[in-house]
């Protein structure tokens, strides 16, 4: 099965949610992408249809945008 | 260790993200609560901190809402 990617640029927000569902979801099946540190991967995470962090991307390439309790304009 | 719950309301955006995340999560490890059907468990999502469907509260308690890349205004 191809891996899922969770995508996040090291927000306060980016990181609970992470630990949140890295807490839930096996972490060999996922690879972690910091946009902030990973600058050459926002055009893949932009590819793949991420519109926002923390962001996963499915192995069937659905993106399930995360939104950890708070509105983006708050982060 | 808790349940994770998800909560969800019957819409496609619910359901698709409720597939594709329960495929990556152990089904047994999480309690599916649709508020459309079951509007008495409406209060407890309010008071766990749910703001918005499709949304997993996990065992620890925060509150993940999910997005499946569309706002809420488009759902």
């Amino acid at each position: 099965m191809a891996k899922s990617t969770f995508y996040h640029a090291g927000c306060p927000v980016c990181v609970n949610a992470e630990e949140e569902l890295l807490g839930l979801i096996d972490k060999s099946e996922v690879d972690i992408i910091h946009l902030g540190e990973s600058k050459n991967r926002i055009a893949d995470a932009e590819k793949a249809g991420v519109k926002s962090v923390p962001a996963l991307v499915t192995p069937t390439g659905n993106v399930l945008h995360i939104n950890f309790g708070a509105s983006l304009e708050d982060v």
